[in-house]
């Protein structure tokens, strides 16, 4: 909280106070935790599981206090719902008016998406793989870094590796920025909200308030690399130029925003934008920004066509690469899921035929395609129950049903009433709850939350 | 079309010669047909699926032509879509107004419902289970008949036992509802309109029309009958009155509609029908009748509140029993699918535990559990992609989603533009080839068609 700190005390706006009272109670409480739990102990993987589901809902618990002390979100609800957002990289807002925030809690708010993202690199690089869950025992073997036998020092070592990228990702694309005539402030909370697939902006108007396709571009060129496994940045950076284009999530990943972006052109040019360019120029950034899962916007997409919102709605199923900070049910499963389904096809014609699930010539085991199905239907039922909780809350079908696909796909914006010119305020406070738990259900790839809530999870 | 033609000179109306004239072209070209394939030889599994598809596609394509002979429904078009809603039990209509047509069509579109239920219940226990397809496999073991080695002797006694079965419940039906005050022909018309699973009404209010307990509870009977297996009606005929409970499937079918209609009362109670005897009557009728794809109405969901429409839409999804007449996804797939998901969030906390899916105490093969993810995903996918179509072709999203879920499941009628109240007939025509595509597709568990429509299939 100290650089936001630093920036209230800059730009000003009455919030210093209650960003400096927040890191003095993070300091102290963590002070006191830390003293009692000192001693070095060998996590094991419930201990595991507890820490980041618990880790990441202390962080939004204590995290969106800077905005009640301040009163620049009167609610606790409404600042939970928020700082989950934010540390979530999902981007659903609660705000009518962000430019009416101090600098210093807006810093705040898109720094909650950044932390949010070296968290999630490094729990699905380093942990995920080794605890078999959703099929992420694909990554064991890209795993960067030494592999020693223990976690800890495992973790910590890939964690270095990764941060590193990421930093260096988030610094180029602050100078960038800055270059289109971004001030520090802002290219900084842009970036933050780029490279974590986040979405929060600092102006009302999104992206779009900068008006010029440099910035744009810019961030296009940020989303697609956020949503690509950081362990082949870490490649192409260690002088493997081609990892990029051996990759076969990444080249389905390209294939795909190419394949959506020429499907909605057309859709946007006949529905509200009667030039080519513009219309090619909205769908390409509006399909990057909800298939990595990010949420800025240029463009209302609830005005076009009902054909083309519902693509929308359907792209907040897929999501960025594995291992790269993008949500939802990501490009490999869909991949995976694609395949085994064709596969089943074939099987139907050929009943004796051995047909394994392929990628890139290398046989997926049948384990991983299971844990994969298991995965996507674990999704499914909670985005059907979400919805009909939703729904029971009063909210219309469309409402009820994108706020559940963007929150639980972390993506941000969803249709109707809480669309890209809307926002979550009007949601009921049981409802905000409900979607910061999504939220949180989607980020940490279902299972970790699940575990944890089950009776079993509890037994000695 | 004889009997229809025999109601027809009964009543009148001008549809006689329709009939008798698409009766004489049947007869001759069906004739001619059977005159150049009339050596018997053995089919294979390739002539299977093609006779299944092919049949119900030439059925649909024949059994049109009395409507547009007689001037009752002028566009083909049209024709084609109520007569495979017909055949494909789906029961979705293009009519504003059923009263308005003469006896024997009325009649001929109520038979055809029985003609598909007659198909289905042989083709999903004589045929589906020999070829590994979705899963019904698991059926093998109880197939009523005997099981010699060869395919066509088979089918005829299975056929046979099944038949006897399917004509005795209809006889039972059409007798109880007599009882109740309908004609014979009435009667007849909504025993076949039940135990098909299909629908069609010959009232613009459906069941709502009579207003009577007693005929609705009759049909509530007979729709859960006709969405059960039919190899236990079987079993319970030939003396083993237990089978029934001791199916865990049936089970589940049964609590699963006692459990959605306690959740739609209250819903229906304080949204549309402040009465709770009344709000009950209307919450387990449309329950029985969405869930076993049947299609009959007794009050309009879509008045209810949003989560009691959503309800509904989900319940498409679910479908009677295997072996039934009900269509969508089934009972059987379900719970497995449910299991699955349930045994894969415990083996992330016991990775190293033998944890097969069970069904009452037997172990589940592996194989069945991938088809049934398999069958359920290609369900999904297309779906996804009807309801983009559907989109594209200009209808609202909710009519998009609905619509396409309503032909595909077999269930008739869905929200917004086609609900209850409301019809097929103003969708583009267009859309109306497509979504009598889904019907087909549905009805013959995707595979069969699917299958056909490969290159492979046509490879010597």
């Amino acid at each position: 909280m100290l650089p936001a700190a630093a920036f209230s005390w800059y730009y000003g706006g009455g919030d210093l106070f209650s960003l400096l009272a927040t890191f003095l109670l993070c300091l102290i409480s963590g002070g006191v935790v830390f003293y009692f739990t000192r001693d070095e102990i060998e996590l094991r993987m419930r201990e595991g599981f507890a820490v980041v589901v618990f880790g990441w809902t202390l962080m939004a618990a204590f995290g969106a206090l800077p905005f009640v002390l301040s009163r620049a979100i009167p609610s606790y609800t409404d600042a939970f719902f928020e700082t989950m957002s934010g540390f979530s990289t999902t981007g659903a807002s609660i705000l009518n008016n962000v430019e009416a925030l101090p600098h210093g809690l807006l810093f705040w708010r898109s720094l909650t998406h950044w932390i949010g993202g070296m968290g999630i690199i490094v729990l699905s690089l380093a942990i995920l793989p080794y605890l078999g869950i959703g099929g992420m025992q694909l990554y064991k073997a890209e795993v960067p870094g030494p592999i020693p036998d223990k976690l800890s020092p495992r973790i910590k070592e890939t964690a270095k590796i990764l941060w590193g990228v990421y930093l260096l990702i988030s610094a180029l694309e602050t100078v960038l920025l800055m270059f289109g005539g971004m001030s520090l402030f802002d290219a900084l909370c842009h970036t933050f909200g780029t490279v974590a697939t986040g979405g929060f902006s600092t102006r009302n108007l999104s992206i779009a308030a900068f008006d010029s396709l440099y910035i744009e571009i810019v961030v296009m060129v940020f989303m697609v690399l956020a949503g690509t496994n950081f362990s082949l940045h870490y490649r192409v950076l260690k002088g493997d130029w081609k990892a990029y284009f051996r990759d076969r999530e990444f080249l389905f990943y390209i294939k795909l925003l190419v394949f959506f972006t020429l499907v909605l052109t057309p859709i946007v040019f006949f529905s509200t934008t009667p030039h080519l360019g513009k219309a090619l120029r909205s769908s390409v950034f509006q399909v990057i920004s909800i298939v990595t899962t990010t949420g800025f916007c240029t463009d209302d997409f609830e005005l076009w066509a009902e054909g083309g919102q519902l693509i929308i709605l359907l792209l907040m199923f897929v999501g960025g690469c594995a291992a790269s900070t993008g949500g939802s049910v990501k490009i490999i499963r869909i991949m995976l899921l694609f395949k085994h389904s064709v596969n089943e096809i074939k099987k139907v014609l050929h009943p004796n035929a051995y047909l394994p699930v392929r990628l890139g010539g290398r046989v997926v085991s049948e384990e991983v395609v299971t844990n994969i199905l298991a995965f996507f239907l674990l999704y499914l039922l909670i985005f059907v129950f979400g919805t009909v909780a939703m729904a029971l809350l009063g909210l219309d079908l469309i409402t009820a049903i994108s706020s559940v696909a963007a929150t639980l796909g972390n993506v941000g914006p969803g249709l109707a009433s809480v669309g890209p010119m809307n926002n979550y305020a009007e949601i009921p406070s049981v409802g905000k709850w409900l979607l910061s738990f999504f939220m949180m259900l989607g980020r940490l790839e279902l299972y970790t939350v699940i575990v944890v809530l089950l009776p079993d999870f509890w037994e000695r």
